[in-house]
């Protein structure tokens, strides 16, 4: 029999896709990947819905931890914020589940590989270009993206079928994850409208201020007011503190894979804080030029995990350098959170540059004299008196 | 007689200066350059002040205008935010006081030039460079980087010479101008320390929330709420009515030019909002590699400006950039004030590369089949699966 | 009747389609562009075979200036050499033609184009991207793309209509342009031969030396020897001058828009030794800040080109840069011409950094002193000394 | 008694300092770097000299292995040439010899450390920089910058002291190492005059041409005509053989460290070979972004090394990407040798992403359709298109 691994969310068009290709004759085993999503609760509930779309068999892959360890990890190094305000939520993890369920697919020797995606988007370059590159065997099989079919099509192909739940359309398309989650729909398909308040899964529910102080060892997060806990548990707990404060929601505007412009509300409060926090310490540990040109490829890292191009080895070097650059990033951060925004009160750290061992900025300094500032100022400034002397007499 | 411009602020260190070197035998001419941070009564102030130094004459120019047309525009063009937090508001201006202040000496032919840095920051290297650079044959006098002084033997040498003023030391040192204000001392000679509430310039003033209209013409800011005003006009009017919420604080940490690094306070409601507007607006109208290497450049042209290489003519090359990349930035952007944090509600603009004649993103798209995209994703991941297949095989 | 305009070039390709096209009822146009690969006879020849081939029309678009001022100028000013060998002779044709073409075609009211490109290669991308982009309208016709029929299969076809031509494939695919010849073919195919000498478009005419003497306004060759003539012809002056010598030859191994890896000869003496000048002189009037940031531009510049990219907008601000960059590109520069290779001897402008009114380098300079060396020394190395303080005690 | 450690050359400069400051009551330790100049013949003469100027001990550091390991190395992985032309010889070796100094001086607990630059160049900075942040405790002594004597001045005072050595000034100043030898004085001091042959250390011995081939492991250049050896041993075989051409001569103008231009003539047959040998290989064997970052980075990489911020810890972070990059960098370039130039003629390696498995390019490709080559154009063209038409309707 024809064994086929399917993608499979539980939403409609990942239903129609199980009962359409078990019904064609393949033998479906779907996989969810579970990258901070989804519940104990939901799971189940996909689990026993899977079964009634005629699988063989379900699986629900936690990939919460190797998400950080593959990904999310560097996005915090690189203080990766896409267009400088969007977490790279989504992209980020598409790749992660890409990765899962074509492992899986190899491991159980299926020789297809099925996923929901329409062929507008960018969803469809992630999974296609992952699956391609690992497993060039496997033939890949997206009856959304080729039969094109309306929510009416499918939801009565299901009832036809014996499937009948209920397929309300919800009004906003959410997409919940470790790193941040996405609102689509309605406003965000305009370019002047905000999303209204409702639209964020997190809803206002503290007042007054919350001081929260986050420990990095390496730039990874290792504990929140002063309890350790793995970084990917931190994020958790960070997101469960801060969204009470209704902090992180924005409207990201980006480029997709496909050439054309795309704009999506997120909620990431976590994501955000960290970053910001993360890159507080990063301004007193690094030298200069590490915040340069970290700055450089952290742009570049971000730009080619949002296209899909994660296997690009590349990536691996860019990787390398950023590991590299936390050596010296380690201390607390303190954090301020308040209803919609928080702040970042300051940091310490052993490795802080800005030690007043050495003067205060400002304060008249005890490393150099008068004449030697003066000094230092007169060669630095030599190319551009030559540039002028030479031009301006010529 | 020796003629002699001084930069001069009416502040302790440049009053020492002013009346010492009169007492040395210079002809003194004392410039005060407004980029934003003086009232008229203060302007009438220093000046009756600066005669009691024994100045042979006093201007103040009015600067704000030339400061938004060298400098300014360019960092909206730019959406420059030093290391992601400060509008570089202070390092911008010196710049153009420096300029001013050079031009003026030369257009009197003066033959010296004093200032009131100290040899600890960045201040004198900018304003060193800017002299030495355009003009190279006026000599430079620093008597404050050179005596060190105590403030306490300033006043006594002050009062010795039947000046008598007050003298108090301000809790934080206040630089004031139109791309923001800076605010430092105390908490920011920590690491840890956030500035208190009442050290911001501005406070809250204003509850509840308020929209206002942006409208950009190739990116310059040219009215707000439909009402028409110069650029630089607007900056202001927007200062206003967003200070009122207490928008715009942070605290910077960055490298100073002299290798340490330091920390400022400020509080740049205008700026802040300002390049963020531009900014999305940015996104709708560029394309993906218009938005790219902006950043790469502006980054840079940030650093240079900082570290008092504006004369630099890299820096108009960048320029050339910039100006060119804003042919299509015009439109309008709106955004809700809100007690110290704002949104972008969202833009339209006859330019926006978002629209719809086009399809909108996530939803079925017309302009491709789902063979066209297959064929896309194909070819677009081609290297990365001749990579995975030639080095797997080996 | 169906108006197409078909990108003719004489070989078994083009005829095939412009035959083909003709007798499946298009009123066939066909044209050449010039972008210096042509001589008056070869024209005569292409247009007397395209009659014969039953076009209705045919013209050669002589493009040379216009490839000369929209392309060439910026790849000089750039010093572009794609992977630091490749001069983009082909690919910066390529771009041009389309425009030609496609703008040609607008002009007459035709409502189809054809191109005889393979779907293995880049032309198919830069020609579809470019037709696409300025005339969505107009319907795009492949033959050869879309039949993939065999050379064999071609030429019967064509013996069947008549057409009896001596089709000999040649050893190597020639392409000649101003801006570089390339010789594709047997050896290119491996990575590991070099191409035989024989197989270069120039043999080696002269031996011993000969100085030639180029002359920049702004960057751009405007004599040679002291002969002011435009800088196209220059181009081919040199080109003729430095062939005797076989100056200019290399094989280029690069990434195709495709995603695999191409192998291709070239000759491009002009533009090699063009490139070589420009930059030394460069390196005597350009900061260091304008060196560097035109290398991170010049490099995209040429990557974007290379794939086809020329109508993104970033095109014009990279080029508004570099236009700005050349403000002090002036002089001459001293090259000798020896069998194969080329020596740069030097370089004169007014606009020389290395004034000797500064000092030389190397010399006892007089411009600072031994006290004013060690501060700035002092200063500049402030931020690593602070950081191996900071992080040895720790 | 104050003990010293100076860096001691053997010419005139460090011999005045060397017996001035054993005059002054020091009790002096000289040192010499070898980096690949010496010869052990020159060494003898170097030390015994060395004792005649009155030293306690004289001792000569083996550091060409340790600078290859630490620099070179990586100017290899990013082929670094400065302004595309300069191997960075000697900016390298004086890194490595800086360290070398201050870790003995260290080690015999030395309190004073000497060198013999003058204020005038970049050897100063480097020397200074790479003491005072390795040993700020160490005071730095340096006569000749201090002093500045003449020639003259000097030999006198050497004559008084009984020392009596020939101290003609060669016509250039030559500075030999294992990477490349630099040849200053005479023309290099003008803008337009080349040097001539005879101040070239190497001349032509050989005629005809003869092929080497080289075998690069990870980046590493293993092997010369099959024969393994150590990367530094390998160098110095290619320097012999292709010396023997006189290949690698060329004439370096770029910006020093304290601001002014200096032009160099260079020798430097093996660093200019094995960078393009080891170029040519990774275009084969790394992705198109792998290439194009590795640009970025290795500019910089060129830039911080050239000015002597070898100890800011972001060269670390490069030099992990640059690491990371080779895993693939394996495989045999074969070179031939000509006089006065080479040619690269191709590689080999089981890495090669242009192997033939995959169609070699232009030629028909089996790996896409017609219909799949048309959907990549179609979208990777979409933005271009977008633009266009938003902004032509508008």
């Amino acid at each position: 029999m024809k064994k086929l691994v399917i993608a499979y969310s539980g939403g409609l068009d990942t239903s129609y896709c199980a009962v359409s290709l078990s019904k064609a004759g393949y033998e479906v085993h779907a996989i969810s990947v579970n990258t901070g999503g989804f519940t104990k609760e939901e799971i189940k509930t996909i689990e026993s819905n899977a079964y009634k779309m005629g699988v063989s068999t379900y699986k629900n892959i936690d990939a919460v931890t190797s998400y950080y360890q593959k990904v999310i990890k560097y996005l915090i190094f690189g203080n990766v914020l896409k267009n400088n305000t969007y977490p790279l939520s989504v992209s980020a993890e598409r790749i992660i589940q890409a990765i899962e369920i074509i492992e899986y697919a190899k491991s159980i020797n299926a020789k297809y590989i099925a996923h929901g995606s329409t062929g507008a988007g960018n969803d469809q370059v992630r999974f296609d270009m992952i699956f391609q590159t690992l497993a060039p065997d496997i033939e890949i099989i997206t009856p959304i993206r080729d039969q094109q079919l309306s929510r009416q099509e499918e939801i009565e192909y299901l009832k036809a079928n014996g499937i009948d739940l209920s397929w309300e359309k919800a009004q906003y398309s959410i997409n919940k994850g470790l790193w941040g989650t996405s609102v689509g729909g309605a406003e965000t398909l305009t370019s002047e409208q905000p999303l209204p308040e409702s639209a964020y899964p997190s809803q206002l529910k503290k007042d007054g201020e919350e001081k929260v102080a986050l420990t990095f060892l390496k730039g990874e997060l290792i504990a929140i007011n002063g309890i350790k806990k793995a970084p990917d548990v931190n994020i958790e707990t960070l997101n469960d503190l801060a969204s009470a404060y209704a902090i992180g929601r924005d409207i990201h505007v980006g480029d997709t894979i496909v050439g054309i412009k795309g704009r999506v509300g997120f909620e990431a409060a976590a994501a955000l804080i960290i970053v910001k926090a993360h890159h507080l310490l990063e301004k007193h540990t690094l030298t200069k030029w590490q915040l340069q040109h970290k700055d450089y490829l952290s742009n570049f890292y971000g730009m080619h995990l949002h296209e899909g191009q994660y296997l690009d080895p590349v990536m691996r070097d860019m990787e390398a350098f950023l590991e590299s650059s936390q050596e010296k990033v380690t201390g607390d951060v303190v954090v301020t959170l308040k209803p919609y925004h928080f702040n970042l009160d300051g940091i310490s750290s052993k490795h802080d540059l800005m030690s007043t061992k050495f003067g205060s900025y400002g304060e008249e300094n005890k490393g150099w004299t008068a004449e030697e500032a003066k000094g230092f100022i007169k060669i630095v400034g030599n190319q551009n008196k030559i540039y002028q002397q030479v031009n301006n007499n010529s």
